[in-house]
């Protein structure tokens, strides 16, 4: 039963490794990325073939040396098409365009209303954003080759194509079907640990490390993991829901029905209830939307409010406890903050953290250990969406190059 | 930085699939092999000669048909050699012989003092365990291939080759030298959740899933991780100390330093807690030794003493918490309990634990998801470190069959 690489999986592998040497060293030689991926040039040789022949790949420079042929300098052709990576919140849809080099060209974003939750309210405002994304400009909604939406909470991408929103009340909604239909290209759907996870293993501490929890922190909590390079998705794609599992054993009452999850205390709802313990009239908590609540907390830190400072203190104590728990159990060595949340409190949180993670990590896990604000730009979510599209779109092409398939996904084929 | 395997590392892996077709199906034929593992009929022959010329294997038996060449059945030669498997807690060394087939043979157990805790005690005992496994029997001593040893604590193979124990206040101890030095024979040396992981991968739920937590209650707890057939070690083979992930935010202290640990819960010291909590003059407590207290806990409940089924009540409690964050974060869909405790008090936890499990669990990650106590005959931590030990002589015959290895070690040659 243990699942096994085949020569086609290597050869898919190595496809991968080419297209990501391009977006870490930009436009190489054929010889660089061979140093680079550690591949035989052959290998790079006849896969960059490939690419050129699809049009992902172009030759962006030719350079000449005294004496034999001149060297070409490969790069991704930004003119092959488009890709549309969706982050859908609970309180917005935020889009972003991106040519297939993953640059981002132009943004659209959508305010959604939280207490309405229909489907048809939804899948519209998805549409609206992809809309405002792409813009009116010539032919470019034509030259789209793939959208990737992040859904918040269960979301079984493929087979099931569902989606359980807890605060939605969703269940089993064909949710890539609808969008489909809405938008007329290919969607790929997954939810946003997956894709955090993702767009820093291809634009953050993955270029230096293969094994790394990438903690969001904003309205939800929860960590993307990887694990020796493979994105850890679990049995129902349902791993990195770090943020439901225990700070406090029947603790707050956290929205997921359970007490005492790390949400409860984390999570925004967390800090507006930490804050109203310490002051319940403190004039932040007046401020009825999550994003400027967090934002009076930035402002008033800053401004040396001695009841912030606490409430910072405690939510530093949280956190140094629950990512305690993740190195503990994962001996995981990099720890990497995105979300909101993490932007405007890094100032106060990050280094409260660190000072406290040795109180909750046993001591063989601690050598090296790293804990920062993850260095992706613009957002990780839409990012690791469209990197997500990028992959699909490739398979499609009949060039696959996995980046975050599951080991055992990655490893069906019987070897020939 | 991504890893990745090379033909070499697929030739390798075929290897152990070859020979854990064996172990699952007993003496079989190359078709049959070829049939199980879904390798090519001529990769399964190269690879079984290498095997035969190695003495690794032998025809057990032909097979003779009305027309045709009579197929040769194949088995693991048991008399290729032994291997010992040896487990060291802080109140004894365990050590089971087996032959090169993993089948126990003979057992030796020495009881240690836990007051006493020097480098050159505890490597007596294991030497002394080792010796009364082996017997005196003619050359048996001679035929051992290799041993493997789990020792409690922090264990780094390999490279470091030290230990920290936190009982026994060891640092930096080069263990499996004093071994060598003790016993003349290869030693490897890996810490007991590795261990009891591996031997549920080869003979337990391994069998039939390729991603499973193999949870291990006694005076410390743990949990062994594979995931998608990879165990999971961590940066510093320290994975797996689920037993000091929190249950309860600057709770109960626990031996480790930190407070509110799974461990000191649901350890033997916890559980000891946990009832004097209810009935400090409970009888089951005057028992001076952990292994005669939990008998006492499951005699007690076998006759319905009402103090313990309010014990068994807590406990199950906090073992369905524990246990649900481990699904929640890792969406792992196989959990087995091994351990002393584990098999004396099942059949008051499991069903309980079963229960209470689906409130501790997001909805997404219940489908099919499998709780039981581990069907690994013998003791696991023994068989485990045995097939540790199986691994490595493979290694330095130049036939290496990993099993365990993380996927990054795995993939750390250069493709030619």
């Amino acid at each position: 039963m243990v699942p096994r690489q085949t020569s086609r999986d290597l050869r898919n592998e190595s496809r991968f490794e080419v297209l990501r040497a391009l977006f870490e060293l930009g436009p190489s030689t054929r010889q660089e990325i061979a140093r680079h991926t550690r591949l035989s040039t052959a290998t790079v040789a006849t896969l960059v073939t490939e690419f050129l022949s699809e049009g992902v790949l172009r030759i962006a420079a030719l350079e000449r040396r005294t004496v034999g042929r001149p060297y070409e300098r490969l790069a991704i052709d930004p003119d092959r098409g488009r890709i549309v990576g969706v982050d859908v919140a609970e309180t917005y849809v935020a889009a972003t365009l991106f040519d297939i080099a993953l640059t981002p060209i132009s943004h659209g974003e959508v305010t959604l209303d939280e207490h309405e939750n229909s489907q048809a309210y939804v899948v519209d405002g998805i549409v609206r954003a992809v809309e405002a994304a792409v813009g009116t400009g010539a032919g470019e909604a034509d030259r789209i080759l793939g959208v990737g939406v992040s859904m918040p909470g269960q979301v079984s991408p493929g087979a099931g194509v569902s989606v359980f929103a807890p605060n939605w009340d969703w269940h089993e909604v064909k949710i890539e079907e609808l969008l489909a239909q809405g938008l007329r290209i290919p969607v790929y759907v997954d939810n946003p640990l997956k894709a955090v996870a993702l767009s820093e293993m291809w634009f953050g501490v993955g270029r230096v490390a293969d094994s790394m929890a990438v903690v969001n922190l904003g309205t939800g909590v929860g960590a993307g993991i990887a694990i020796d390079g493979a994105l850890i998705r679990g049995a129902n794609n349902n791993a990195g829901e770090w943020g439901h599992t225990l700070l406090q054993l029947d603790g707050r009452q956290c929205r997921c029905g359970r007490r005492g999850c790390v949400e409860a205390y984390l999570g925004v709802h967390g800090i507006e209830t930490s804050l109203a313990e310490i002051d319940k009239d403190h004039p932040a908590l007046r401020q009825p939307l999550q994003r400027d609540f967090i934002d009076a907390v930035a402002t008033g830190l800053a401004a040396g409010d001695p009841v912030l400072a606490e409430l910072a203190r405690r939510t530093a104590h949280y956190l140094a406890a629950a990512l305690g728990d993740l190195v503990t159990l994962l001996d995981i060595p990099y720890i990497t903050l995105t979300g909101w949340t993490s932007t405007a409190l890094a100032e106060w949180l990050v280094p409260a953290v660190r000072a406290e993670l040795p109180d909750h990590v046993l001591p063989g896990s601690l050598p090296d250990l790293t804990v920062e604000v993850s260095r992706v730009p613009g957002n990780p979510v839409a990012l690791g969406m469209a990197a997500f599209a990028l992959e699909h779109f490739l398979g499609r092409l009949g060039l696959p190059s996995p980046a975050s398939a599951p080991i055992a996904r990655r490893r069906t084929r019987p070897q020939s």
